[in-house]
């Protein structure tokens, strides 16, 4: 069983990573006799919860599940779990485990963060994407009508538990959501491993076990070295901190906000935004085109969205983007492309490309 | 004037103390340029809101001027900040400025802790309270209908401005409360400082500037070296740890759960709860008799409570008891007195003696 280590000093954490892992019980054996709540949803109940809640012995009480949906990211939602964290009384020296994709794990471990002023958590991802990208990190929160993620804290999981099992009974949209955020690693941080995804994109697609586990690997990998570089998302602009993985990301909420959440996947938004992001750092002359054009056209080949909705006009992502956190003392900042592999956090751009690349996307005349 | 500094590494911050303060204009030079909102209540913003907002030049969006009282330290308000915060669109790097007591004090923290995962603080504590406790230290939090400060998150100001002038404005009744915190340091941590209060309690009561003055930077020092040593109260029993903060405080929750928060003030339960910890600490032998009697006679010479509700029954306080956060694996902890100036944290007592001095203050028959 691979497992990866997150070093964050004594907030460090494994993750493990491999087929099987829910049923292990010497995986579970450290959160044995301590008190333990579980949140997760109705469809991922349905599948994995017996499994899990055998392993540790849980008894209903301990359990909640949430209808599916992006709508119990909310602070209402949120509010809810700490009526339900205290009227079990879940002790201060107890821990929450997060049984889901990434709307369950953002929300409890927002929940775990808040709850009593933190206790522990644990991260149980099922989804590719939560695999690959939520479940490392710290980054918890709640959704906004004013913005996603906007409400949330930096509070670190204390063990990660990725079952490539589960992604066999992930419904199609969301495997592809997910590899999004793999060729995201690859286009940000590792040109060789954009080639790996490029060769190896029928194996991710059939979730060939060993190209599948290699790629959560090396993915979550490349997230923990960054992570640990800069845990509070604090490091200035071209430092390679934790902004670079926001790649495509500032687009893809915009996306978000205009689309309403849930009908745009996460994965699917950030794999548009992959494209508008090249798209840009080409207009900018920082990438070859051609080296956009192959970013687009894996994007493609995936089967992912390579263009926001049909009514989405150029004023629309401004909008938006002006309510991103990645708008520092008043400059909207984007995280773009030196080159395939190099990506750079900067305001230092001229907004005019910009334009072009958002009059190209929403499918309205170039300006020139 | 006098400052000190709280040493948490990055997370370092200077508290300012001295009359005055409010309207100095060097010590808001930081401040200058930057994204600013001001939370306060609608007490404080008749009192000095005028001074704050001219020194910073804040404009009417930017500040929030909240009813007063311990029901706005709630959710529901907590989410109308949020939305306000967004609405008026705070950038990630602006900063969020408290301006009254403890309840704003701890909401407008909890506040800047969840706003995008977390924007700077500074604390303007307008009580006596506030500026001696709960200003340093960075828990934030609101209540809940099951407990208070149940939920919330540790987050450090980056700037506390302790203006003694204001407490000439404050009510008796909350100028009492502020002193038993003062009298709580006294009692856990500095047998010396407690003899000096004792001597100076006249000018403290008729807010002497100098012995003012001292009497807050003695108790913020103390309590700054006990958070400096344990930042998240994460130490172990008996080691010295931030829960020793808490005197009184197990016994004081008990209390306001049990009024309703707002009937008894903060101070005024923690008052009680000090005579009761000091009579359990002589019931179990640690501390003599005579001690005890001092610590009472002290807090009833101050014109603070010795006695819970009328109301109250043993049964209440070990119910509200059993939710407060410092039960730890079904046992209930208390911090108790091995010495005058010298508290433990510790599970390891006779409960049938906790039964005695519940019995006593509540005025019913002792069991023998």
């Amino acid at each position: 069983m691979p497992s990866l280590h997150v070093d964050l000093g004594h907030r460090s954490y494994p993750i493990h990573i491999g087929a099987g892992l829910l049923s292990d019980g010497s995986l579970w054996q450290a959160l044995r006799g301590r008190s333990l709540r579980l949140i997760t949803d109705e469809h991922v109940a349905a599948l994995h919860l017996d499994a899990v809640r055998s392993a540790l012995a849980l008894d209903d009480d301990a359990v909640r599940v949430l209808p599916p949906g992006e709508a119990q990211k909310s602070w209402e939602v949120a509010g809810s779990v700490q009526d339900w964290l205290l009227q079990t009384r879940l002790a201060r020296d107890g821990c929450l485990i997060a049984l889901g994709g990434g709307v369950i794990g953002d929300l409890a471990g927002f929940s775990a963060a808040i709850y009593q002023r933190g206790v522990d958590f644990v991260q149980v991802p099922t989804t590719l994407l939560s695999q690959v990208d939520s479940s490392v990190g710290g980054k918890t929160g709640v959704n906004h009508p004013l913005g996603k993620n906007m409400i949330g804290a930096f509070h670190q999981p204390i063990m990660v538990v990725a079952d490539t099992g589960t992604l066999r009974t992930l419904p199609r949209r969301e495997l592809l959501a997910g590899l999004a955020e793999v060729i995201k690693y690859g286009m940000l941080g590792d040109a060789s491993f954009l080639d790996w995804i490029t060769h190896h994109l029928d194996d991710l697609l059939t979730l060939d076990p060993v190209a599948t586990a290699e790629a959560i690997r090396r993915s979550c990998e490349m997230k923990a070295v960054i992570v640990a570089r800069d845990e509070r998302e604090s490091l200035a602009d071209g430092k390679g901190g934790r902004a670079l993985l926001n790649l495509g990301h500032t687009f893809a909420h915009a996306i978000e906000t205009h689309a309403g959440y849930g009908d745009w996947l996460h994965g699917e938004a950030v794999a548009t935004g992959l494209c508008m992001a090249a798209d840009l750092s080409a207009r900018l002359g920082w990438i070859d085109a051609d080296d956009a054009r192959r970013c687009v056209d894996l994007i493609a080949r995936s089967g992912l969205p390579t263009k926001p909705p049909g009514d989405m006009t150029p004023q629309d992502f401004l909008h938006n983007m002006a309510l991103d956190k990645k708008v520092a003392a008043g400059r909207l900042r984007l995280v773009l492309l030196r080159a395939i592999g190099d990506a750079v956090v900067t305001a230092d751009f001229d907004p005019s490309r910009l334009a072009e690349t958002l009059e190209h996307f929403c499918g309205a005349p170039a300006a020139q």
